[in-house]
């Protein structure tokens, strides 16, 4: 061997969340990696299968993006490990897009190369139709008629090595709620750190499970197909997210570890098969709104921790938690519902988010209203080729989220609203998640959504979309004056209206819509 | 504000084991940080006065080195932070040495002050006597009349920001059993990793209480310092390490983890305060030395967790460890003994240990020996002011340990010797370890040290040094008889020698007087 001694060579070495299969294959050889369905591989053939894709994937792809299409299957997370160890940024997207969505993310990220599950045949060729330089399509999953074992069997196991550990390592592209998807370009040592702030704090150990009802398409899964890797402990796919399902896994995969939507857990809990016949926590993470304290009530009768969080595509994923204090175990249920319906803090691999109202960072009073910023290093390097957007995103290297929130006296921050769902009323902001809240207590309620409808009075009034469990009986009066009976009487809901929520295809609830709804109504209803 | 800008503003910050008391301090402000007798400190009282010392210390250093000469207390604490934060490299000195060996650090390293405990007095008065230009003399602690806290009150909190992650952190001088102590070199980017690496493995939570039984002077405390401060865990002080005061301090604050050689776990266990009264497992992470089965099965018996680990000052303490397999916990007590032996793997933050002979990385067959060597961020930067040293020890950017050991089929690697305690017998090879360990398991035995004498027909021969358990008896023969049913006759002791083993001021058995001994008596027994 000649190799130059250098400092650097002995003492540095770029971070990469790759490194991690390499340490698990090496070190839980022979333990469980995936289990997906009836299929099990070990570390070992998890790392092998991953190799060979890189393998498969460099001459075809020279760099150049690989994109995914796929749900939760063991390609998804193969391709996490294999496409980059390829030399190409990993470009997932949502399964559930339009045809011409998921064609201008092809075309914007440059990709050479799809890799898609044949369940999403129609949608791929829809995509791709016409388009001048056609991505190369591999079909792999049930129905490829195991096309992509034998390109995993040809290939050779390749591994491009990371020399700069701020590489882009993958483009996740934001829903888009607005205008045209953006390209979140994340680097390999924002993963690798995210991913060991994420085994920190949900303390993932080799005998861990982790089931997969995250789609992996949103922020790279939140870190966890790196996170997971890295301590030996198992992953269990889940293609599609049903309760049933879930359940089935939790008691055959015992379980531990798990993260999604409050709708998800709230399904979790209310379907016919919920119930644990093992002892020991599973540690539930969740984000995109706060966990209701009915829920939360429901979830710890069933020994189920729920964590709450939150982050953004631009942030990883959770860049912020409510990081739980254990002195908290000793208030009652309704303050440690308040306490974990917060947001909370940065995780311990990231920056102090600030809550900035103009230039200044809002007082600790858990009532000024500002707005969240981030930065650090699990913060994305910018928006895929396009420079104006990252600016305006982060002008002083701050990044803006758009949430609103106040800071608490303890530090820790809570998201009053995304800015344009606060409801102006009387001059009073009411922000709609405080009225879901309350609404959310009424024990007949599943689900809530509140906006804002133009009234001639008030300015805006707030109108609530209301879900009842099955079989529960509520009128409107009711729910108005069991708001009243919580919180100012001024917010609660001018209208009641009840049935199911409109939702876009990442499974937020599209305000929008019934915006447009409750304006219509109040149209209706001027004299 | 007018910042620039810039991708890297966004989403880089150098990393820095600084940056984990910031957050405590914010997240964990009234949650207790700092347990030392009678004081107690809360993380916002902990980050406060460290913020002081760093500001008392700047202007008398200059970025100039600080040394601390203290045992584990809250000052050792608060230097781990405070003394960085004024720009300063931490240069902490084993308390146990001589005044010469302590006179030559503070000459080497150049350092502009020396922070002191009160009962060091005389060593450090003996120790700068003469020296042309002495560093200015800090007492701080019991006994320094309040001069310490007047300093604190009087200094302005301060924080030098670290703009170059592998920037100096810490000098930390060997113990130089030959030659002179050498000068290892810390970054911030490996002690933020390393820390990272200890929480994950030990499962180090907020809930957490770790008890300071290891010196802080070791390799800056294995880096528990900024762990335990990162997840805003208690660090319980302890000036000295004795059984009575190990036991009161886990009962009376609730201990979840400490560190030690095994002889510190031996003395807790031989202790007649020995004995558990609260649920819950206490993680014990040792090294230095492998835990003898009779160890374990006792730790064992009192719901203590033993996880073994290797390293040296040049690698931040704990670069390998034994990461335990849950599947391990269903063998018996003998096999789970023998894995428990094992030094292990890289942790999840570190390059993959290698072991090799010559050029070439030994089989995995658990029997070729080779040379452990390790490369990655958990590496010193250097040996300082010794570039030809730092060279010698990793001319291929690989540190050299100058340990021993065989790899394992499943990858782990178990130390069989350091390379100067191979005894070479006959043409075979023994290790002293494998022998000690036999002797170990005799009940009558509380620690053994193996050494090679001269001999004229076999060329050496192994000598046993060891020490009884009060009151036990055992005879040479018993000691040899027992050996002989447990491995290979030839690698029995020809001598059986009892009494105390002789050891350096860092606890390290001093073999080579053994080896001075051995080889007189054998002088003495020769025709």
């Amino acid at each position: 061997m000649s190799f130059t001694p250098t400092p650097s060579a002995l003492s540095f070495e770029p971070l990469s969340p790759l490194a991690f299969l390499d340490r698990s294959a090496a070190v839980f050889a022979e333990r469980t990696a995936v289990v997906d369905g009836p299929r099990r591989f070990t570390y070992t053939e998890f790392h092998d299968r991953c190799r060979r894709l890189a393998g498969a994937l460099a001459p075809l792809a020279k760099g150049r993006a690989v994109a995914v299409l796929a749900p939760n299957t063991h390609v998804m997370l193969e391709a996490h490990h294999g496409v980059p160890w390829a030399g190409s940024p990993l470009v997932t997207i949502n399964t559930r897009l339009s045809a011409p969505e998921v064609r201008y993310i092809l075309q914007h990220s440059g990709s050479a190369v799809l890799l898609q599950d044949p369940q999403f045949d129609d949608l791929v060729a829809k995509a791709i139709e016409g388009l001048p330089e056609p991505p190369v399509i591999l079909r792999a999953g049930p129905g490829d008629g195991g096309g992509h074992e034998r390109l995993l069997a040809a290939a050779e196991p390749t591994a491009v090595s990371v020399s700069d550990e701020r590489a882009l390592l993958a483009v996740n592209y934001t829903s888009g709620t607005t205008g045209r998807p953006k390209g979140v370009m994340y680097h390999h040592r924002g993963a690798y750190l995210q991913a060991l702030a994420m085994v920190t704090h949900t303390q993932l150990i080799a005998a861990s499970s982790y089931l997969w009802t995250l789609p992996m398409f949103h922020c790279n899964g939140w870190a966890f197909p790196w996170a997971v890797t890295a301590v030996g402990a198992t992953h269990v796919c889940l293609p599609k997210v049903e309760a049933s399902e879930i359940w089935k896994q939790i008691h055959a995969e015992h379980i531990t570890h798990l993260c999604g939507a409050p709708a998800v857990l709230s399904m979790m809990l209310n379907a016919p098969e919920a119930g644990r016949d093992a002892d020991g926590t599973i540690r539930f993470l969740t984000g995109g709104a706060p966990p209701s304290p009915t829920l939360l009530a429901a979830a710890e009768a069933l020994r189920i921790d729920v964590t709450h969080l939150y982050g953004l595509t631009e942030t990883f994923g959770p860049a912020v938690l409510c990081d739980w204090h254990p002195e908290w175990n000793a208030l009652d249920a309704a303050e440690q519902s308040a306490l974990r319906a917060r947001q909370g803090v940065a995780n311990i691999v990231g920056l102090a988010a600030r809550v900035v109202d103009g230039e200044k960072d809002v007082p600790a009073d858990g009532t000024t209203i500002g707005e969240i910023r981030l930065r650090g290093n699990n913060l994305m390097l910018g928006y895929f080729k396009d420079d104006a957007a990252t600016a305006a995103a982060a002008p002083d290297g701050w990044f803006r989220t758009g949430d609103l929130g106040v800071r608490h006296p303890d530090g820790y921050i809570e998201l009053r609203d995304r800015s344009k769902d606060v409801i102006i009323s009387g001059g009073e902001n009411i922000t709609s998640i405080e009225v879901e809240q309350a609404i959310l207590s009424h024990p007949a309620v599943l689900e809530a959504a509140v906006v804002g409808a133009p009234d001639e009075r008030w300015g805006e009034v707030p109108v609530a979309y209301v879900v009842l469990r099955p079989d529960a009986i509520a009128a409107e009066q009711d729910i108005v004056d069991h708001v009243k009976s919580r919180i100012a009487r001024f917010k609660a809901p001018k209208r009641v209206v009840f049935g199911e929520l409109p939702r876009t295809s990442t499974g937020k609830i599209q305000k929008y819509l019934l915006r447009e709804g409750a304006s219509a109504a109040s149209d209706d209803r001027s004299p």
